[in-house]
């Protein structure tokens, strides 16, 4: 019974990443959504007590994957350089099916700019990695490797850029290689990080 | 009588911009931009054939007045850095009221994302500044101060910044200095950019 209700779960996120893309958040139905999983009603509200509740889920395990990938990188990568360069790596592949994602992303933020609740669980995930890349900076400047002076403006631009490079890439996927593009440009922004010889 | 259509014009425009921020694009109706707007339908259908119409004109419109910005500047910096670092300072007046403009943005990504003709209006200017971002660090590479190896993927890079700090600008208007974050996210840039004194 367990792994059932665990496959139910799955597939009523399944047809709501599938039809909130589609058609937005707003637009999408309880009943519409319980036909695409193929689940009864009930099953539906012994998973999600509301749709926004559905949508949080699904907001949240996309983030949970993010989470893992990029502890198994920090825990494997010899130092930070070597780890923002891998996580750049991430991210170009993040790219390359990022097409099929982009609607789910901008419902997200639609309904972050719309609804307290969600905003606070888009933007609590935004600031944590804030942090995140901040404490890597950090730990950088202790190690004598990277001359940045705030921390907190360099967290804002590893994530703006990777999120604005995700952006274009979702927007525009044969406009460019975006993978190769993501990695050349964080080795560019390390060129503007790291200590130089002549300092 | 050109005077009073224009101030028809642009009712109808800031019409729209509130209304499908608020609401969004496919919730808002003709008959509600004309009652916001407070005029005739015979008045809207003589300016905009189509809401898509109207839709694409008020993106128009802002590209048109970002374009005017960017020439401004270009047209009166010393040179490549110092025209980058003013650009820096008019995104960052831009994320001071970026968090009213956001809903319209997503709107303008969400539409592209469905509908082929938002989304050549939305993409080809993307485009046209990635190639004048090119165009400029190719310039300073001509000019011996960048050392950048390939202009394509500093120009993405740059706009991919730009697109991200503005984003998070806007989800999150008070959790940073955005203005700030943003000239000095350009200046950590420029320093991976520009030649180093040992090469």
């Amino acid at each position: 019974m367990q792994q059932r209700s665990q496959a139910t779960r799955a597939a009523i996120l399944a047809a709501a990443g599938k039809l909130f893309s589609q058609h937005g958040y707003d637009a999408t139905g309880v009943a519409e959504l319980c036909a695409e999983a193929g689940v009864s009603k009930g099953a539906f509200y012994h998973h999600f007590a509301t749709k926004q509740a559905l949508f949080l889920a699904l907001l949240n395990d996309w983030l949970e994957e993010l989470d893992e990938q990029i502890q198994s990188i920090l825990f494997t990568a010899p130092d930070i350089a070597e780890g923002l360069v891998r996580m750049a790596g991430v991210a170009g592949k993040m790219a390359g099916d990022a097409g099929g994602n982009l609607p789910m992303f901008l419902e997200f933020w639609t309904q972050a700019s719309r609804d307290p609740a969600v905003w606070n669980a888009t933007i609590a995930p935004y600031q944590r990695y804030q942090r995140v890349f901040a404490g890597l900076i950090q730990t950088g400047i202790d190690e004598g490797s990277l001359r940045v002076t705030d921390p907190n403006v360099a967290a804002r631009l590893l994530l703006g850029m990777a999120v604005g490079l995700l952006l274009q890439a979702s927007l525009d996927p044969q406009g460019a290689d975006w993978p190769r593009t993501i990695e050349q440009s964080l080795r560019l922004l390390l060129g503007g990080l790291e200590k130089r010889s002549d300092e």
